[in-house]
């Protein structure tokens, strides 16, 4: 039986103390230092991990800590939405983004050719000197292959960036695949687009990449989820896991809620009745905005970690 | 300048009058009945109207609701996630979903073969069920085709369909396209994938695909939008009206909330920013759950067409 | 086992047969739907039924709602926050509540004079002309008596009251006692502290109040709640069932969420842990704004009440 | 122009140097970093700060930490809900509060005499136990005075206890008035009732509160506000700051979203449109739970104020 202990603060307090003691403290506090607990336990129980995000997420700065987590060995499979991909591959290009605010006057934004999501913001001509970039890079592709599939197409251009805090490029380098189920829903897939309207033959193959992900793992390896926000990705990965038989450690970060019953707000509990989570399993589910949550329970991960010397670079 | 109304019952109230009261009561209700006045609008000046939903919205009795409003010619253009196609096509072979709980035991669920989306149940069986029904759809499309796109296969497999409360098959008699830009991210995606396992010149085009719903309108045309829930049917459907030009009119139906910059809870003033949505528009998000908020806005859209003779049946 | 049941529109269709048909959709539709028959029996069970809001609803279209339920005998005790008192005295003055936007220019709003709420506007000059109103009824009650209650305050304003939408003058004429734990919280507040400095011997006893609520009910009588929003109208009226046995009825209706154990969000399941409900009561709760669902879930019981003669007039 | 900066951990890492980190991340960790320099401004500023929170924090480990931010001159004035009184009388006499979960057997935990409060659990024996403590209280408080306060009750019963991880205990200790205006809404009200029932003179006087509240504060004086969660502890601040001209820092944290026009999700916006929060002042809204949220801001202000010697002890 644990009981409640009161938080209190200590001079020069580091992050993994302080998330040790939220694990005392109740509600959502508890549950995210649970998350850590999990996450730690799947790293030493030798799992493949599988990390999911949304495209907002790759706005925000926790892009170059992604790409740090890659390249620490903490993820072995990444499965988001391809806005995401394309703004990482901006960001890679020296696109800067800009904090701005929620309550914006949005019609004076798109007049200043300024895109808004959340409380940042995305200059249009990002999105053209995107334009810009994916020429080459499907050109190059194509000339090697007619008929390729995403995660293919992920690895070709991370290969081609240099920037540290990449995303694409650390997957590229540790050899991880990022799959993308949705991979036309976005200005990449306006440039496959026309990209195939000269070249007919030209062929994105997203039946394979469902192979790829489903012999990602096997039903012999212990198999973990940290996912972040809801969407396909989410789902996308919880399904290549459970036609493998089911995650062994499952951590769900939201703001989602489970009262209409969306994907987004589905919980561990949920998951368990789908197989998708195996009965025994450790699962938990943090509800709050992973701008604040991930990185809490991530950093203290790491700590942990690194202290038992398990962080590879 | 309008004033707050008191709302008052009167005996034998009908949905549409009861709709025009909560225009004047407040909060969310105000946004309801802005949003029936929205999709009159769409309709009266004659837009390309496209409805995103989720999959947990077909598995609840929302289904038959969908297919109705596409009979009725209220639907140009669908976008959803492929479960919503999974599950329409298993209720189409009468299988019935139940109601549960969203307090259940899931482990317990597990083991008796039943699958837990919020408070409705899917029985494992009915997946079984629909690998069976598959496979002949599949050999049959490929027969006659071996590259084709989502779209197509939906149309296909409606085609063969026989219930009036059908999506796919009320999509298919109306010549609505289905779009889906996740096409394997679920079962449907297992059983494409075994099927090429067995046939590798088998090759589903996504690319074309958004070359379609790309072209499923113009800058010329009005466009409207009707979007359940988040996820990338919402976003699918707001892109491919963007690259036309923007929308005319939108409405946003939505349990997530924006304070994480998700796309899920985007705002239609968001989207202004974008140019997803004119400035001029008109446009309206309404907060809560769309197993209630839609059913109420519909009938009242109805209600009101109807009397006007602008249904077609 | 109730089967999941496709929703379809017919010509004409009224509130009653929609919400019943929406306890066959799925999610929240179908609590609502439970809220309704809960309500029903309540009222069958021969019940004291105890409603409590939040002042936001008061400054909502609600509010002559809630009026028309307790002239039609549908409630016996209501428990509220003082703003709600103070803004059904403005409306019955003739202070008129405008609708307004979510997305305002709030500094603006301030040097016009305009307070918001939501997307509904009160003008400071009502507040004002409360100020003028409040003084001389209290002369009044404190010529009566030097130390009264909320409730007996209440009490003696309806009276005086005269208007069919008032909460307070309905609550009046059909002796149905009104609650309000935190009466110094508002306005009214301030006016009740202005008289006091001028009549040190006036004393407002909340503690003779909570004895009044105490005694509304008792072991032996049936109890049932309807609970709109959190704060602490909710707690206080299940405070007094508590100690009188417990609820053998309840529905909540509320957008909080159960995440972060707050009072607002806590679900009937919670109550039950504490003696709150009876363990074999009939309970839901219902997720969403109350502007929408509350209505829906209230006229569907008056017309069902009304079919079997069950309100008195 | 601040420009999205991307995380990066680093071995050792503080809680200092995160939070500066996701001031430039996004969403609400950009917010969670302007309500920590809110917070120093309002220091530096000399402001009189006001601190509300809900009792469920006190049920939680966050009691302690609100004992140890009252010790270090964080904290002028306490408003509160009077469940968060008992608890912390509760906890001062050694009663220990258990961690549990969210999704527990409810009817189980009654038959045990356990109480939910989310994740968290209460024993029944625990509040038997408070009964035998009210008793001596009232009788000596009594003894003095026959017209108190809730403020002086509080101050009298924080006089007598002996843990420095109190509230009352600190509050007393410093001289920092402790707000209550629903001080009848939970156990505290039972026992007032039961005390008068025996000794009739015995009243409490809320009014008498207001003007202590209203008088804690003035024109002059600037004023700063950290509301935790809604309900009335965070209204009757903001009133009495009101009153006073105004609040120049503000900052609100809470999971409660504006759409229902809830005072809990009321925003700092719409708090200007009352004149609550001046103009020009600092104000910020961090949406989230207040276990996580709350602890990341006050520890890093607490590093800053060290730093620069501010804390006195």
């Amino acid at each position: 039986m644990d009981l409640v202990k009161d938080l209190k603060w200590k001079k020069g307090m580091d992050v993994a103390t302080l998330v040790n003691s939220l694990g005392k403290v109740g509600f959502q506090a508890i549950h995210l230092e649970r998350a850590k607990e999990t996450i730690i336990k799947m790293k030493k129980d030798g799992c493949k991990i599988y990390l999911t995000f949304t495209s907002n997420m790759v706005t925000s700065g926790l892009r170059g800590f992604f790409a740090q987590l890659i390249k620490l060995g903490l993820v072995d499979v990444v499965v988001t939405t391809v806005g995401g991909i394309e703004e990482d591959i901006m960001k890679a290009h020296k696109e800067d983004f800009v904090i701005g605010d929620f309550n914006s006057n949005d019609v004076e934004l798109y007049e200043k050719g300024v895109n808004r999501v959340g409380n940042l913001f995305i200059r249009s001509e990002s999105y053209a000197k995107f334009e810009d970039l994916m020429k080459p890079y499907l050109k190059d592709i194509y000339s090697k292959k007619k008929r390729v599939t995403p995660s293919e197409i992920f690895n070709e251009i991370g290969l081609k960036l240099d920037d540290e805090d990449s995303i694409l490029f650390q997957a590229a380098k540790k050899k991880v695949p990022i799959f993308c189920p949705a991979v036309t829903d976005g200005a990449f897939g306006f440039h496959l687009f026309m990209f195939q309207q000269d070249h007919s033959d030209f062929v994105v193959d997203v039946v394979k990449d469902f192979s790829n992900i489903l012999f990602s793992t096997s039903q012999d390896e212990k198999k973990g989820l940290i996912s972040l926000g809801g969407s396909i990705s989410k789902h996308h990965a919880i399904l290549a896991c459970l036609l493998n038989g089911g995650l062994d450690y499952a951590v769900y970060m939201t703001t989602a809620s489970s009262s209409s019953g969306s994907m987004s707000g589905a919980s561990t509990n949920e998951a368990k009745s789908w197989g998708k989570i195996k009965d025994d399993s450790d699962a938990v589910t943090v509800i709050g905005d992973v701008s604040v949550t991930f990185p809490l329970v991530m950093v203290s991960v790491l700590e942990a970690l690194e202290k038992e010397n398990l962080l590879k670079e």
